[in-house]
């Protein structure tokens, strides 16, 4: 049986090589790539996607986690073999349960729809997106009819990104925030609006990102394992054991985009840095879930880089970067400004209360589209109607609507709900740290963060992937992922901030 | 018949997927990879070698090749598929030739010495390279027993980077060479040494590689299908159809490392820029050989960039960049200077005259070694004693001699030599294209490029890997690779210079 978990570790680990180097061949392209490259580096990707999944899908790879599955049965949880053959275990039913062809057809659509989407987005052309919208969820409806132990197609699709999660848990969570959020948003709009007009002024370019790249420093981003770039989109690739990287973008006047951003994609930066050397090459390498990742991005930027402490620490080294633009401020005008509510159109611009009615809306679209509820070309409308109803705006083009994300021309449908299920996440972990190291909140407002980073090093990062995301919560925070920490944090923090009854 | 080479297209395309991808991950490592980044990197580049490897030897692509090559077997040498075909089955032959579990251990054993080497280098530690060295060789020889149709077991590593090239006729080429080199290096030294100061003096880097870039566009290098970056060695990639890159390293007091050298890797830059586009994902959509790369390098570097027209052109431009460091200089006084001779230790930085008795010596110890006449221990002195022969030095240090080159450690062996066939082709060819178009010479001390340039394209990069070099160097030159016309070069060139009789 040990030859057997050899060889299954050994194919994983080269399966683990190819889908490294497919996330090499994405970094690069959005980071340093010519322009020119496009298509044959669209044909290099699908490749590689393809020859891993092959390689998961053969016969010997059946036996193996068969057999092997059997063997671990009555181990223990904790063990790392046991969750080795769990997690193969789980991913090997789900591919299999694809048939080769339809597998082949979903590689070939992604790989060229983010051109297309990218063309439509620039020129505000949903048309010339539509046909693309709709072979993706055609795929994709095809893909989740072939799972029939769901309550839902979603189910099928929801589970790649969020094993375990059910469509059902996740339409009651959002329930549940949006009773409260939908009233909370009108309650902040009722008062003054927050002045965050002192972010808006002159930030040298080169010298916001050394100030970035010293915060992630002092977070304890490692710097000879990573990088950080450019990019048009921010985003962290973990690239191999040892080689994580994020991209940040940065505006001469608006200091958000930048320092929070970069914050953000740390947080994701610093859950891939933590896994262990033990899981190298391994699918344990990999973080819980989508939704457990955001919520390592979520903490860092919002319970961390949004908190009063944070500011009242660190505002004298960002005045001390930009004297002529900060002379004038202090902390809580800085604090204040990055915390501001303010309903708008794009998602990764929105503020920490509005941003889950962004998810929501996706998702209840995206359900129905998958369900055949609602047409592809019927999606900018209804898309409009939800944009009116939960954040009172008119969307004045698709640009800024339906076409603003790329995930659905990517094929990532079911990926949306994860931001939120990260937000709660973020919190309910936050709060444990806090109760099991009350100097956390101390530290914090010191500048001090090997505390919270030792926390979640140990209890999370540490983890990798051998637990779902619920069992994982449950054995480190007592309980599953709830929604209530988040609300009565979010309640708390801007009820103060906006003086709300 | 269609539908077998409409499949063996699609077989190769994945197969050239996968060796991009492979040249993306080499790429990224030695320009932006985090140091702690090498050891996953060579577990992915194994893995990609491993697989491309092994999509090519199945039992499927040897049956469409066989029945494919009886197909064609008439057809014109001309014909696109046809040279497919031919392509195809000299690799397949060559791949079957090895037994799998050799091309494992190899594939292993190179993954890591790179490594080794680069740590021994830096510590000037052969000891530590020694057992690395013995293994590559030892696998190498295993390799090259494989093949019982060679004169030489040099042969079979020989065909894979000059492919139809035999070690008999690189033996009476350097033989040639030797006769006449030996004898004008030491005319030259007796002649006072030429003062190359001019290129010692003040340069500040991000000006250097801004004229660098500058010089590179004007070659017609298309900065939209390629960049350049900042590497330790430079080098050039071609990561797929078109995304071409080239990289160049900056001395603040050398003036020839960045735009010599920037020259050179444009060269091969070109030559991958010009595949055409109906070769994209082929095997054809590479150079012919080694050689040929290296001769367009060479041609850029050497018969443009080393030649008076050029610098009567260009130097007002380079005494704009740096007035300071030029203002007493003129156009002869750096001509004269980037054409110094003068015996050195180290290859990469030898001058046009004394470096093929650098790739000479290189090839000796490298067949001697293979064939067991010299042991891996024993490869210092040897090079020591062929250094002092040949160019009259006392290496100081094995960092200055037997360790100074990657090629070894990375199981490139039989690599030295296609270094000068591609000095004597580039002469070859220049001449060839002066022929056939007059106005050349008069063009490039105009500063036009692209009447060279074109006939470039239209005679060499066209063509791809179509032909055998050989074979190419005939259809364009009507002779296979001569040493003639490149020693009749360099006596003129350097008789002029040095004032010989």
């Amino acid at each position: 049986m040990q030859d057997k978990l050899t060889t299954l570790k050994a194919r994983l680990a080269e399966i683990e090589d190819v889908i490294g180097a497919a996330d090499i061949l994405e970094w690069d392209q959005l980071v340093v790539m010519p322009a020119a490259g496009g298509p044959g580096r669209s044909y290099q990707y699908a490749t590689l996607q393809k020859l891993a999944h092959e390689m998961y899908v053969t016969d010997e790879m059946g036996r193996l986690i068969e057999d092997l599955s059997a063997e671990y049965a009555g181990a223990p949880a904790e063990d790392d073999d046991a969750a080795l053959v769990r997690v193969a275990a789980r991913a090997y039913k789900h591919k299999t349960q694809i048939p080769a062809a339809l597998v082949a057809e979903m590689f070939q659509a992604v790989a060229f729809g983010v051109g297309v989407w990218a063309t439509a987005r620039a020129n505000n052309d949903f048309a010339l997106f539509l046909p693309h919208l709709e072979r993706i969820f055609d795929l994709k409806r095809q893909v989740a009819a072939c799972f029939t132990d769901t309550e839902s197609p979603y189910d099928a699709l929801l589970d790649e990104y969020e094993p375990g999660m059910k469509t059902s848990a996740v339409r009651a969570t959002f329930a549940e925030l949006k009773a409260e959020l939908v009233p909370l948003v009108a309650a902040i709009a009722a008062r003054p609006p927050a002045d965050d007009s002192v972010l808006r002024r002159d930030y040298e370019p080169k010298q916001q990102l050394a100030v970035a790249e010293q915060v992630l420093k002092t977070f304890g981003f490692d710097f000879t394992a990573g990088r950080q770039d450019l990019s048009v989109h921010p985003f962290c690739s973990g690239l191999g054991q040892r080689d994580v990287r994020v991209t940040t973008r940065v505006s001469a006047n608006f200091l958000s985009m930048c320092l929070m951003g970069s914050m953000h994609e740390c947080g994701h930066g610093l859950y891939e840095q933590g896994f262990p050397e033990k899981f190298a090459r391994s699918p344990l390498t990999h973080a819980a879930s989508l939704g457990l990742h955001e919520s390592q991005s979520r903490l860092w930027e919002n319970l961390v880089g949004r908190s009063r402490g944070f500011w009242d620490h660190f505002f004298p080294t960002l005045q001390a970067a930009f004297p002529a633009s900060l002379g004038d401020a202090n902390a809580e005008m800085v604090y204040r400004a990055v915390n501001r509510v303010q309903p708008s159109f794009i998602r990764v611009e929105a503020d920490e209360v509005t941003y889950n009615l962004h998810t929501l809306l996706r998702f209840e679209l995206e359900v129905d589209l998958l369900e055949g509820k609602l047409a592809p070309c019927d999606a900018p409308a209804a898309w409009n109607a939800k944009v009116k109803e939960y954040l009172g705006l008119e969307v004045p083009s698709d640009k800024l609507g339906v076409l603003q994300d790329t995930h659905w021309a990517g094929g990532l449908i079911a990926y949306f709900p994860t931001y939120t299920l990260g937000n709660l996440a973020s919190v309910q972990l936050f709060e444990q740290a806090v109760s099991d190291n009350p100097t956390i909140p101390g530290d914090l407002s010191g500048g001090r963060y090997d505390t919270l980073l030792g926390w979640l090093r140990a209890n999370v990062h540490q983890q990798g992937k051998k637990y779902l995301p619920n069992e994982l919560l449950t054995r480190v925070t007592g309980r599953p992922l709830t929604a209530k920490p988040y609300l009565a944090y979010l309640k708390r923090k801007y009820t103060e901030l906006y003086n709300l009854t």
